[in-house]
């Protein structure tokens, strides 16, 4: 059964530890998974070995080797495992809270021996026809990086791909490389979903311009407040990755610099794109709006015309349905016919005036 | 009896002191105690002790002592007090004006002998359904926090617990420390109310789906008003919690110093969800406002209908209502069946040009 | 009689001066008084002397004084007082214009010798409800401040009392304390006028609730462009001083600049509650929009529902009010009964239809 | 015959010129002029000679002298006189490009030799109440300023008289000085068109709150385009001066960076009122708006109320207009009587709803 | 057969490559040509080469030749060609996947032995009334530029013939002239399409106030969707410009640096345009909007005037109608002109309350 993330406010989840000692760990996300799953990827040009191991325990002598060794960990409900780690790989208190706490914005911090990341990670749902977050921790160290994710499944299966199989370069370079190469995966990630709202935002589009109802309506706001909370988890990305970028940390070699600046221009190109929908989607609004006084200036127009039209002309009718002894039309030999004239007459009178005014 | 803070405006507090010379001590904020309570706690790692002073000169001797120690002073209306503490401490006379005069935004200001720090401490009204807010000061120096408050309750009681039971770090630490933890524990507190919000957000919203009335739309209102005044508390913290992070003052550690980097991490967070919060208010006034103006349209749709259909027949019975010798039409014999017929007719013809252009 | 200042646009006055050679003496405001009154203020910790002088020249000697004077000038048109005493304190013509010229923006100049600062001094005339606006400027020297003034009356008068009583620091303090002061008493008399203008705006809320009408959405708009004009007296307000506060001359003290620094804050606050006022103010406008328009619904509701249980009766009445010799139903025994019958029904019809649209 | 500016799109004069090598010198603008004109005055403190040439060669010695000289050149369409003019002056060529092509925004640069300055001169057009645009370009030099104007007519002819008369500090100061008067005379003719823009505002504002028509909302849309190009013209100057301020060119003496500091404020002055009518502007569209909505309620409540009243009425004597054999009502004796009892009652019941609704 | 690039969505050319390694070469945009199309001229003061090579290894040598080389690619879906010159002229690979990936915003890059460009090449389509985009990607190096581009077609012509016949400075200048050239070329262009979309403006415009239909609506919200897209295009050639400007690379002398001073101002001109552009839009939206609701008034008040005068008569009419026994008015001798008195008095007094009411 999928989980709609958009349900946990970020809110909700903060008060839940509200008042207790910084540095505390408690996991304050859903538990999304039975058994916490640790597995470890350890690397060089020549050597590669992967396991999935059951016991934390069994990484930490990676940690020393001059290879380069990713740790990864889905499920945050274990906390001793976050724990052991934490105090193994010498992480600060802090780290391991946010890590826990998986309602963090996406932020970088430089702990001279290490940098921990913050990304949020989206995913489509197809079935609920939402976007689904989940927040990816990242620390590198010298050798090393630890990826920490809510759940099981994530846009790294290619990366470990390209380890396995030493695609590209990834197995000629350092552990920032690898580091990169998750940030990046991430960002691409963002381009598909929004594809997804590209075509959402098309679909609603056509809909508007052929049967706009009070339903697409809601859509439109259900479109706007996604782009609300997907903005709130792609601005701060590009001060991440300027931050990486500027950072002088020694863990970051010149080469990979080049590689993040390509990362930061495809996050500006995001975020353009991300405000280009916004604006549409405003646009959209608009048009329902105006789409719909339209059609209730035609069903008015139509009631006009007809009451108009029929009002003098029932008028005339009620006038020789009185009962006056003394009404000499109704003698006329002609009287009916030209009653028929009269109404003929009004009728016209009207259509050609509607037609002046272009109503009709 | 609980008191709506919404309703005292800074400005109507600011106005009472226009024209005293600057430093003059007067207290602008409503008297909400009887007697202002004054207590300390005086704690290093081994020990600790703990009283509720009712003459604060009891607290002087602490200044100089080496242990961490925390003043608290809840109720200014007494100015005495306020006054010999503002002298033992050597606090400038501005500083107590400020801590007086209950309407300051958040800010913080550097004395090198003391940090100066204001807060608005929010917490929510269950019965009135409101957010009440409270002005909190802090001062730090050398080995002391003194706090301020306009009444009782506050949301400190987690901390003192945790110094009582040397919980965390807190009892290792120092006095800068302990006044994170106090900032901490207010912006902590934020996200009670946003929740708080969020809840009523999302009620609004339901009830806007399901019935919205003309008192949806003052609520509505009532939670942009919440909105711009929680902004005005919350917008001045981020500089204030990043200008303690980068000023010089020796009365900061480093380690704090990282400590202060979560609070400021949290403090965007909660900036991001009142964003958020604004938005999404926005939105539900434009779908108040839509589906006010649906309702209307179903109305006038329901009204033309009836009207185009029977404005037409009431037409022809009126005709054969007439008078005149000389109908033809009402001697037939089957005139009256063919009224009834052309009844028929008119109707059906105006139901499916209803049905065509998709207005039934 | 009271003086609107909103009618003379800035525009207008400056336009009077268009083309002349800069640093000509030409006073461009209304004149608002029949004389020009002079006096001074000359005092230091122990001694005062006080005066109102018909000849410009009697403040000359002061100048040199090491007392501080206070020189002030109520009403700008006779220029020949002005040049005078622009010579004596050599001033640079282009000060003395924009002294004059009484539709600056607050500013604040540093000549080295002296600062030149522009206040806006706003009243609140309850008689025309309406804020006036007058200029205020300040020359700073070396142990003097001058004052000019549009006319009689201002917000310094708690200062006078201060300074004749020897209450607060005053005394004891140099010119740029007293010129703090003067800025001080101007930036508190703005709290006076937010507060009229808070009431105004709970006035007006209370009015849209209970009963909008065309003169409300007026009320609203004048209120909207009190805010302009405000925003425009008030934001150059945060740069001058805050220019003040970062200027290096030697003229303000440093213990003057923690005041300052007090007045800054007060400023902000000027500024957060005008911004708030602002947003409240579109927001009365949106309710003012919607409350018309659910006052339509409801208009429109009554008359739909009059209309559509009454024409089809009418019909119905018009059928058997047909002349046709062969209506059998017309001799039946009951027909008239049944035709009562049938109206209840049509009408109990549509009755339960409504309620079930919840329109009744 | 005047031509309207406005119509005169930058981007239409722009291509004319796509793809031409820079620095081509081609005329952009319309040929405004028969012939151009060409003008000089060339003085110090104690001479003066001024002339109208027809040679541009005859400007040329002036160059060198230690006077101060302008030349002014009304007309742009003699491309060679530029271009001798530039080759004598050493201006670059995209300097002459700049010039000829009259649709540059306001812009300063700083080429060493001299100053080359862009401003846009507005006047206001009576007879088609427009506002007219035309670009002028100053050349500021060692001893020289050179003025190219589009057409015959500028706001300087003050300057001149000042000179000619040795008014005010001219004759005593350098170029620099002049042209600082120059962008002085522009800035404040600025004034003279927000006065009339300020008039137009106030009439309609009287407008609608008299007669609001459709075609006031097309003026008022005119009138917020005029802003939209005005601003267009404005926001540059800031910068413009600013960046002369800032320069560290030795064109501009220390003396003359004061009155620059003057012109400075002018122009925020006119920015500031800019963005108020701008305000208000948008503030009459929403008056506009609502007042229309308004008049239509007022339109609906007649009707509801006519309709409301006799649709009932109508029916009730329907009713008795039918023609059944057994209608005892229709024999009784006050039976007429009766109905119109009923027909009062009826109204006036309908008269008090509607009275307690506040809709009569 | 004519492409509209509009459909192809940055997010979805993004996601086909998502995941891949950096650096990985996939061309992502739609196949354009048959063939890719390899042509360069090569030149210095006194010679001229130029060829269109069927292979890209002819050009190979003239990278190291004193002269300025020009090699243009036409088309990007033959992966090798681009791969062969990237190896030749070493440039780095994430290069390459940016000049395959062709929806880049338009960025700078210095890789110290050459500068990496990218701009967005507009042309207005006639046929589809659409702009379409291109990606144009430029390499500077010592001696040569490399351009990149989609398909055949650009705004290069001119440029070409510059160098071919010698016209103004191109051909006495370096790479970094001809590179500058081709920026100018793209910005210019964009005067082009801002033209046309003046056009489009001015025309809608007099559509609104002429005859505005739903139709007109969907164009208003077209052109608004253009502008967005535009702006993307425009917004990052402003800092792309001034970071050229700004670089300290050694491929770029000082008088080229002077030349795109002169485009930078263009750029900003062209930003400037696309932003009142902007606005108008939002205006015309307004109007449409406004004058809709002016039309639904119009036809109010029509229904309002006759179904208020008809309305009553009719009851009047109905009252006759009565079939009541004792009806004295029946009988009267002139009941029936009375009657049409009283139509005639009741009409009467209705058009004069219109009238008065200004609503006829």
């Amino acid at each position: 059964m999928k989980v709609n993330m958009k349900k946990t406010k970020p809110a909700q989840k903060h008060s839940k530890k509200a008042g207790l000692p910084p540095g505390t760990l408690i996991h304050v996300g859903e538990k999304r998974l039975e058994a916490v799953r640790i597995s470890y990827i350890d690397y060089d040009e020549q050597n590669l070995s992967q396991k999935q191991v059951s016991n934390i325990e069994e990484c930490f002598p990676l940690k020393t080797t001059p290879t380069v060794t990713w740790i990864n960990i889905d499920g945050l409900h274990e906390i001793e495992v976050i724990d052991k780690l934490g105090k193994q790989f010498e992480l600060h208190p802090l780290i391991l809270e946010d890590i826990l706490h998986t309602s963090q914005r996406p932020k970088f911090e430089d702990f001279e021996k290490y940098l921990f990341i913050v990304l949020r990670m989206l995913s489509y749902d197809g079935e609920n026809q939402a976007i689904e977050e989940e927040q990816v921790s990242l620390v590198l160290g010298e050798n090393f990086v630890i990826s920490f994710q809510e759940r099981i499944g994530d846009v790294f299966e290619q990366i470990r791909d390209r380890i396995r199989n030493a695609k590209g370069r990834i197995r000629k370079m350092g552990a920032d490389y690898l580091c990169y190469s998750l940030i990046d995966a991430v960002v691409d990630s963002y381009f598909t979903i929004l594809e997804k709202i590209g075509e959402k935002i098309e679909f609603m589009e056509e809909k508007l311009a052929s049967d706009p109802t009070e339903k697409t309506l809601q859509q439109i706001h259900k479109l706007k407040r996604e782009m609300i909370s997907l903005r709130k988890s792609v601005w701060p990305l590009r001060e991440l990755i300027s931050g990486l970028q500027r950072s002088e940390s020694s863990l970051i070699s010149e080469t990979t610099d080049i590689y993040l600046r390509d990362t930061y221009d495809h996050t500006i190109q995001v975020i353009d794109t991300v405000e280009s929908f916004r604006d549409m989607v405003s646009g959209m609004l608009d048009i329902y709006l105006s789409s719909i006084s339209n059609r209730m200036n035609a069903v008015m127009k139509v009631l006009t015309i007809i009451a108009t039209i029929f009002i003098p002309l029932t008028f005339v009718a009620g006038i020789y349905g009185m009962n006056f002894e003394y009404m000499p039309e109704l003698k006329w030999r002609f009287g009916y016919g030209i009653v028929w004239l009269i109404f003929a007459v009004i009728a016209a009178i009207m259509v050609i005036y509607f037609r002046r005014r272009k109503w009709l």
